[in-house]
This record gives C-alpha cells, structure tokens and sequence, in this order.
C-alpha cells in the first residue's frame, strides 16, 4: 500500500520530479458532492514553490485537471483522477551529482532499496509527490466542511529556535495564516523568522521548524481502536510527509513530564453535550475523538539540499567535497501548510466514513 | 483494518480486560521458524503487571499458549494462533464509574463511538490490548535475529522532568535495562525515577515519561515509500500505543531548531559499505532505512486513571467528585519497554518482508 | 491477506486439523446485535462431520466458543475472538502417507510453497479450516438478518450426473434442506443421490456435486465496482472455499448460449419500486444488488481422498500405488451448506457497512 | 478497495465512457524493468472497439502514456501512472434513455447505490473502465515472461450454442487467436461463430460466449491460503469484468460430476521435478499452482444494449417500449480476449511477489 493511504477515503498518488505529471486518484469520495477544479486548486496553490524569496524560485504553474469521477460538476462516486503536468523540468542541474549520494537525501537509500533512481534523487521522496495528497486532500476539506462544518487550519510555529507564541487554543484564519510568507500568525516573530530564513539561505544554509494543526468541530467518535487510533492515523499522515523528525497530540512530549492530576481533561457540561475543561488530550482519549478541537504538531528538518559545502563520499565511498548548484527552498515549513491541513483531511474524511458505516446515527446529521 | 496491522507480517489482536482472553492471530510469518511459547514468553512477562511496587499489584500470568500455525516447534508458514486467558477478573471495582467517564481514560468516546462499551470502560483502550501485540512481536523479533542479527533495545529515557543520560549511541543490553525496576540504564537517576514514582502513588498521583529505541543491523533498504515510510509507520505503531503523545526519529523536534549544515548526515567509507559519520536521520532517509541504527523516541502521559480527588462530571454532565478505587499503575514506561520493542519488530518484519518480494538480492543472505 | 477476508466485516481464521483449535476473529461487527455461542452454534452443527452413513465418522464436537468482543451476551463493536478446539487428533493415520503427496490433495503443492508441511498435509486446505469462517458468518448472518430481514439459504443441486429440480425461484427453508442427510429438498432425487454415494463409498470412490444459494431480501446497492463487483466477491469467497471447481452467478454459463433479447430483464413495478420480470442477471446489474433475489451456483469435485488404489508417485519420483486407509467423506457437499451459506453472508455484511458508509439514506431503515 | 486490485502488485483504475480519460496506477511493479509504451500498446489494440463487422464502430485510437515510473525506459520501482484519453464522446447518444434504466445494464444499479449517475448510464460498469486493466496488465505480462517465462494465452471457446474444439492441453499462440476476427482458433468453427454474430445484429439482438485461458510455465508454489487461494483470486479477477456470469477452474462444472479415482491427477516424474498425469485440477492444489498449465474458463452474457424491441418500464416504473439507438458490439467475447489474460497476468504478478517474499529460494531464478 505504499502510494496508497486510507480505507474507505482512500488515496493513490504517483508521479516523480522530472516525469510527465504527479497527480493521483481518490476512491471513495462520496456522490454527490459539488466539485470542480476550482474547488482543488487554491491549495495547491499554496502548497506551490516560487511564491517568495524565501522559496525555491521555480516556476510551476501547478493547475490541477480531473480527468475522471465528476461529471456536470459533481461527484459521481467513482474514482476520481487528477493530474498536474510537470512543466519546469531540468534535470541538467542534478548531473553532477549523479556519483554523489547528497548528505540526509534519498539518493543513497533509493538506490539501495530499488536498484535504479530518478535523475532526480530519491524521486518519490521529493516535495513535489506531495501533490496529489493536496488535490485529494483538499476534495477531503469541502465533504468534511459540508457534512460537518470541520474547520482545519495549520500555521507555522517555530523556524529554527524561533517559537512563535502558542495560538493552538483560539487558532488564526487561513487568512491570517497567509498575512506573512512565513505563514506564522504571530506577528511579532514572523518578521524575525523570515529574516532568519533569509540569513541562513545567504550562508548557503537551511532552516527547520514546527508547524501546528489544529481541526475543530470534528465529531466526537472518529478513530479506530486498536491500530488506526485517530492519533496513530495522523502520525502516520504526517510522518509520511518528506522531511518530518516529530509528531505530538496535545499535550506531546511536554506531556511526559506532568502528573496525572494536572495532565487529566475533567468533563464539564457544553453546548451540545459533554466537553473538557482543559484539552491535553489534544482531542482524543482512547484513539477516538472527543468533539474538543484536535491539535497536534508536526517537526520539519532544515532541508538536506544546501549550497555550503559539504565534506561527504561519492557511492564508491570516496571522499568529495559537495556544494549543491541546483535551485532549492532554504525552509519548506511555510509551504508545508497546505500539505499538512489536506492530509488530515484526509484522514478524518476516512475515519468519519468508516464511523458512519458503524453507527450512521452516531454522527451529526447534515 | 482497526484491529489488524501490517501487510506480509500481519497482525490481528483480539480481547478486552474482563473476557475469556486476549491474544492475536500472526498471518504471514514465514516458515521453517523454529517457534515454541518459550520464544514468546519472556517479553509477556516483561510487560506482566505486578512487578514491583511502583507497578499495579494485579497477579496475571499472561501464559500464552500456541494455537495454530507450528508443529513439532517449527512454523508452518500458516497462521500463528495465541491467546492468553483473563485470569485476574474484579469487575466489581470498575462498578461504581459506571455513571462517570473517568477524565481522560476512554469512557467517553467508546459511549459515543460504540454506543455500548465494557464494564471496565474503554476495552479495547486498556494496556491489556497490548498483549496480543507483544505475543506477535516477540515471533518477528525471533525472525529479524536470525534473519539479518537484528537487535531491538529499549529503555526509559525519562520520567516527569527526570532526564536520563543520552545513550542512544551506545545503547544498553535488554539485561542492563533490566537492572533497575524502571528499566532506565543510567545508574545514577534509575533511584530518583523510582522515587518520584513512589511520591506519585503515595499522593494518588501518576506520572509519564520518555521510552527510547535503537534498532542495530537493520538493512539498507526498509521502508516503502510514500505512506508507509520506515518512519511513518513506526509512528503509527508507536502512537497507536495507550498513553502516547509523541514520536520523534533521530533528531525529532530539536532537529526543526538545526540548520541543514549541522543537521546533515555526511557519508563516509564504513566496514560493509557506507554509512554516516552522524545519525541525526535516526537511520532513515526518504522513508527508507540506511544501515545505520534506528532510533526513536515515544512520549507516554501519566495514566489517567488517579485515586486524587478530581472534580469532573457523571455523563448526564451533572458535577462530581470521582476519586477512583481500582488498582492502578502510577507510571506505565517501565512496562511499555518491551511493547514498544515488539512493535518496532513487527514493522520492521513487515517491511523486510516487503523488501523481499521486490528484490531478494538487496538484502544480506542469511 | 491470506487469511483474511473483507473490508469492514473483516474476518481472520486460524488453525489446522491437529493443532489446539481452530478459529477465527471477527473485526467491524456493529456494536449493540445480541450475541452468545448459542446463536453460532448451529450452523457449525450442521457443518460437523460425524453426522451420517455418508460423512466422514469422525466425532468432534466442535463447540463454539466466544472469546472477546461480548459482554452481557451484547457485542461491544471490537473484535470478536471464536475458537473450536480440536478434540479428535489422530496423526497416526497420515503416517504413512508421508513419502506419498496424495492426488489432487495439497500435499505436494503446500509443500512446494512452505518448505514444510503438517502432518496432515496441507493443513490450511483442510475443511476444518472452513470451521472459522463458519462461526464467523454465523453472526454475519444474524446482523442482516436483524437488519434487513436477509434469508440466505442453500441446498445440494446436483450429485455426480443427479440432478434436482431447479428450485432457485421459490427457495425451500433451511429446515426442508436438512430433511434429508444430502440436504438436497428434491424429494424424489434426495435417496438416489444417497445410495449414488454409499454406492462410491463401498468401492472406496468419491463423488462432486453442486451447490445452489438463493440470498432474499438483500437490499438494492450493494457491491463495489470495479474489483469488488457482487459477484466478483462472491465468487473469490466460494472459490476460495475447499474442492471448488466452479462458480456461476444466475444464468451462469448457459447465459453464455443465450441471446440479449431473451437474457435481458425487463423492468417491471413491483410492491417495493421496480424489480425484474426475469432474473437472469441473478439479482446483479454492473456489479451491484438490484433488490431480487440473488442466485448463484458451486461445484464440489469429488474428494480427492479415496480408498482405491491410484498408481501415482513418491515425492521423489518413485512409482507407487496408495490406497488411503484413512477417514474420508465420500463427498462433501452436503456439509458445504452452512459454509456456503455463512460466506455468502460475510460478503454481504462487509458491502452492507461499505454502502452505509456511503449513503445511510440508501438503506432501508432498521 | 473498489477500484484498486492486489497486494503487492496493485492496480488502481479511474475514469468512465465520457470524462476526460481512463486509466491507471500501478504500485508495486519491480524496478529495473524495460517498459515503454510500445509494451502495453499491443494489448490495448487488441481489446480496442471498431476492429470489425462484429464489433462497436467507434473510433478510439486508445493510445496510453505513461505519466511517471519510467525513466529512459526502465521502470524505477516507484508508481506507473498510466493514461489513455477518450476521444470519441457522444453523450447524445444516450440522453433519450435517461429516463429508461436499460434492462440488465447499469443504470438503476448505479442510480440506486449512488443516488446520481454519468450520463452515460453505469459508468464503471462500461467496458471501457476495462482499458486501465489491461495496461496495467500487460506490464505485469512482460514481468512474467521476462522473469519466468510464462506465457498466457485466452481465446473464445464458445459463441452461444457453438462450442469450439477443446484445445486446453495445446493451446494456440496470440498470433493464431488473431487470425479470426471472432479469435476462435478452431478453424471449423470461426466462420459459423461470425456469421451467427452477424445474423444476431442484423435482428438488433447480441450473443454470449465463453472464453477458455492457459497460463504455462507458471512457477510451483503460487497462491495464498486461505482466502486468497489462486483459483479464488482468478475467480474474482475474472468475475469482475463486465458481463461475465461464470467462471471454472480446471474440470470445472464437469468436475462436479466425476467420481475422484477418475478426476484426481496421479503425479509422475517430469523433467524438472514431479507433474500430474492429468489436469483436472487446472494446475491448481489447494489453492496453491502445481506447475501445471493453469486453465480456465469464463462465460460472457449477451451484451445488455439491443436494438430490437424491449418491453420495460421508466425509472418510475411506467411501462415503455425501449429499442437502444446507440452504438453497440453484439457480442464481446473477441475483444474480452486481451482482458482475461492481462487480469490473470495481475493475479499471477501479485502473488509471485508474494511467495517470492515467504521464500525467495523457492521461485526459479531468473
């Protein structure tokens, strides 16, 4: 199942860096949903490089076609395929280091696991797959935010030791998010990020970071004991996006060094029935969601590929001098947004589907 | 596929706390494995309940016996049948919660995903569950050291605010994680994790921590791109876990504060080909393993189940004081060590597994 | 997969002929149906051997029992652990067969396979296997039944060159099945087939038949194109049944000698929407449930275990004649009923959950 | 897993009759594979419409690109995306029908389970979802062959009541199947079978008929116990093509009517190891392939869409006359040719990846 993600929402994706296209095929998506590429693309226009100095300054135009599943603008509940052609294709750039697998990239363990590789690397492992999760992922966002109202909104809160202050309990606007290139809503750090991200590219560096997620009117029920736990399902999501070294549900890692009698969310009445006065659960308890807002963070490694020199070996094992020529994003957490709202996405899409064959009446009505 | 995991090496647990029995069904584990309980049974007993005094004083044997898939001691190549009868029932203790979802436990989101859940809360929730995974892992541990030498360590790294001493380079033998109770190798704060855990229980209080894993001799090669990248699927184990908050590989979050120059992992020339001359990749680049050693690490809150006092609310949202009387454990680490063990083996099974069908050649012989 | 079998009602058997038990677990059962043993037990009744002149003369039991996934007789919605314990192991009796792989048996090719085989041969394609799936599709069966009022019943068409009444159209009760040993409701048929088998047994032969299955009330919808077409899974569940040689879903192969003006089937008004005038298609329209009664067919080859001397080979080579000395069926298909009959219901409780997953509204309410 | 097919080799397919295109994923297919679109052009020309008198007079060059895998002409073991467009769309063709659902065709299936529908009426259910198969297959083909040989070869056996010569134990080549338009490589009876064809049409009727497919030098030891047997997954490859109604493995439906002293295979020694004296079992023990040419059968209904006069009713269920005016193949089994071999080639791939998993040694080497 390697290039394919969920159950009932499930995603196939394919394509390389330098091949004809990257696209992918949801199966599953229900008929009946409203659905043209207009619906697809502004999230792929966000996910696209060339938006900033502090981006790759390639020129993609990124516009998704449907080639199947829909027809007069809705969704026939069958397979739906989507392609993006690849146009700025110039896999000159990587010749000269065909002999030398780059420093924490996929040139050396593509090659080992498969024999052959791309001109372009470790081809699969490259941003630029992440495109079919995002058109398939943002057809996730409108059947959740039509059926339920679920609101998903990621925005970057840290870049190198910069940590932004912590938003994740009153959450920014995709609008806000999108006020800075940075995407980072505190206003007083993203301007410091941006200018370390600036700094690190003119010393031919790179930069990591911390994105934060938060979804909210999610109903209470999704996530599938034992292996699939909503939390499990996410991690997967998210750990599979190139570049990520951590995730954390709620509370994460600062969890660990708390005690029960602080950590635990008592209950206390809401709206529409029990709620959580604090929310370290991050959501979910158990593996299942509560109908608090799911939050979690997902940690981003600066980018392998940098113009420093680097002292490393060739395949043969020897020593080389290697200082990159080729175009590349100094720090990839900005456009990492997109990426990261559409996998949820897709995620919960799954999981409510997959609840709903259990308990149609367990979930809200529509 | 909630309660079955992996492709090739495939697992399905099955059992609540107060049924016959827990156990799991190993679909795919190959044959000609010389197997009996004897192979399986010490990491059962390692993760057994009522070990000590900071653990839950419950008396389980956890014998698992055989029921399927070996003969005269060999695997048939079949399905491996195990189970583990409930010994120890007292659902009488769980009685009075009835009409109070215990804060943060699974009361509350099994009522509203199933609709019906087990008289002692959230079943499946419950470590018990856990059982049928470590019976499972502890056959493909068996097959990974013979197979290829591999060597699957863990160790608890952190309890509350108590920080071990990084020893992931040099990783301890599963005999010097056993020496102190807490199973931490650092001699020096192995008594004070102890101790706090005591203050904890005396207070009714409970605590959470940090486990860390190395996983040595792994092949090059392991991880299938693009959703079951190596990473990404130990996190969905590692999170599908009871009690996990986070995950990180290699440098995790402190890696997002890195420039890529110090971060990178630069090639050199080692015994049986190349390696890195550091591991902030934690053994893996592009979601494919690279021979060096697999480390991770897995943050576990406190249990939610306290005898403290907390004020909370009975399901109808009316307000209570809901101080719990069951046994209990004050901190679960110590016995997640060979859970999070078992699991990485059963990924790092399944992958290997995966690897073979598409190229028996790029791995070592046996 | 291998052993494993659906989608959402997910069903795992293990178990050979002389290991502890055989079994099953059953994953995605709603939670909330009414269960104890007492409602599996009778079609693992009616699959026992032991029970007449024509099976085989082993006694075994075969009591049910439930291991997980219940409380209070009421199914939690987690998995349901089944196990039947072996009680009649007689290795002894394949003894001497060891050197000789048996004709049309599994000897030979599971050792091909597995490197390794149990005593009994080719321990998974024994029919104590189907004991698993049987239990399993017992509860299959009371969900739809509950649910949608589904009466799914199957009866002995054919054996050898004896062939009963067509009685697809106007189906006869499971009680009129088990009137007679054969299980064929043709009365004047029924003891021709049985002395044709005590006929075959006396001279140490065996004999084939066919199975026919009429599934009423199955709702309109279910099915899922394009790999998971109706009668695709219905096909690879009977074919994946023991002795299968042939599977026909409602014209079958003589629908293949017809023309379309003859084969097509009108719509016509009926009581509960439109229905069909003829039912050629057997109840299936491009894969999916078109409300009238689904009828399909499979044929049994004679047991390949026979007391009659056949001139064959050792597994080296060798010349020899074998003559099976031990217990054996003379022929199988009355006990195939209840194992029909239970996989015809695990199909449709898995696409039953998948088209509720998708549109609830489609279904009739319960 | 509607639209997706198999565990190791797996094919996703998309696209109806008159969306932008149709095709395909394929995950999992070996690196280092030669593969060009010249590769899968062939079989796709093959089961292109409008080759004849006796076939659908549209015009679709059907001509597949490759959209990513490949590299300078050998696969990289990452996904082959595969498109081929729809050129020849007539929608208008069908709008009269819109109110009809066409007796034993799609549309009130798809109505009823979608609750909307392409307006082409059931539009996976087309013939035409088929061209993603069968590119998908045929790289699977040259797999087989290039790795062990295998050669496969379908042809039509029967045409309604006329029954080809058996010609199962020596089986034609592709270029005598072709050598009729109705690929009937029985000499005598081609031309009866094409003149029956044409007298249907010219009454506006259509025909069925059966198609016969040999799989040689098939490797010992395919097949997965228990559900996945290899007759099991042919039977539901197969039955998954539009119009079929049956499927046999080996003696099939006659099968059922010998005693077992004349249908069980006796082995003998052959060249490279033990074979049967005869194929009954179709090369197939337990679930498990023996070496021996694999044969089997499927039979094709008469297509659904006539001319000539039906006697039916409106969605409403008020009756109507309904004569189809659209373009129609009066009967498919010649063209179904290239799609049952290229289906069982996906079987076959997929489950050599599997067992080449469990036991690398035990597949010839290449």
């Amino acid at each position: 199942m390697s290039s394919t993600f969920g159950t009932l929402y499930r995603v196939t994706t394919f394509g390389e860096s330098h091949c004809y296209g990257v696209g992918g095929v949801v199966d599953g998506c229900p008929p009946g949903l409203a659905l043209t590429e207009a619906d697809i693309q502004p999230q792929l226009t966000r996910r696209r490089p060339g938006q900033s100095a502090i981006s790759t300054p390639r020129k993609e135009e990124d516009q998704v076609m449907i080639l199947s599943g829909t027809e007069q603008g809705i969704t026939l509940g069958t397979p739906i395929g989507l392609l993006v052609k690849n146009k700025d294709q110039r896999p000159g750039d990587y010749k000269e280091m065909s002999q030398i697998p780059r420093p924490s990239h996929a040139d050396y363990t593509y090659q080992m696991k498969y024999g052959v590789r791309a001109s372009s690397g470790g081809g699969r492992s490259s941003a630029r797959e992440t495109i079919g999760r995002v058109a398939a992922g943002a057809i996730a966002e409108k059947f959740l935010k039509e059926t339920f109202g679920v609101e998903i909104v990621a925005w970057v809160s840290a870049v190198g030791e910069l940590q932004a202050a912590d938003l994740s309990a009153a959450p920014p606007s995709r609008e806000q998010v999108d006020q800075t290139i940075i995407r980072c809503p505190d206003p007083e750090m993203a301007p410091k990020m941006e200018e370390a991200i600036t700094a690190a590219r003119e010393e031919g560096d790179s930069m990591g970071g911390v994105v934060t997620c938060v979804c909210r009117n999610v109903p209470a029920g999704l996530g599938e004991p034992v292996f699939e736990k909503l939390e499990a399902y996410l991690a997967q999501a998210m750990m599979s996006l190139p570049a990520t070294k951590g995730f954390e549900i709620g509370s994460g890692f600062s969890g660990a060094a708390m005690r029960g009698s602080r950590h635990n969310d008592p209950f206390v009445r809401k709206e529409h029935g029990l709620g959580t006065a604090t929310n370290f659960s991050g959501g979910i308890q158990g593996g299942i969601s509560n109908g608090e807002p799911i939050v979690f963070r997902v940690a981003f490694k600066p980018p392998a590929t940098i113009s420093k020199v680097q002292h490393t070996t060739t395949f043969d094992g020897k020593p080389v001098d290697l200082a990159a020529a080729g175009r590349h994003d100094p720090c990839v957490v900005n456009r990492a947004i997109p990426i990261v709202e559409t996998m949820a996405a897709i995620v919960l899409a799954d999981l409510t589907l997959r609840q709903r064959a259990r308990r149609p009446d367990s979930l809200p009505s529509r």
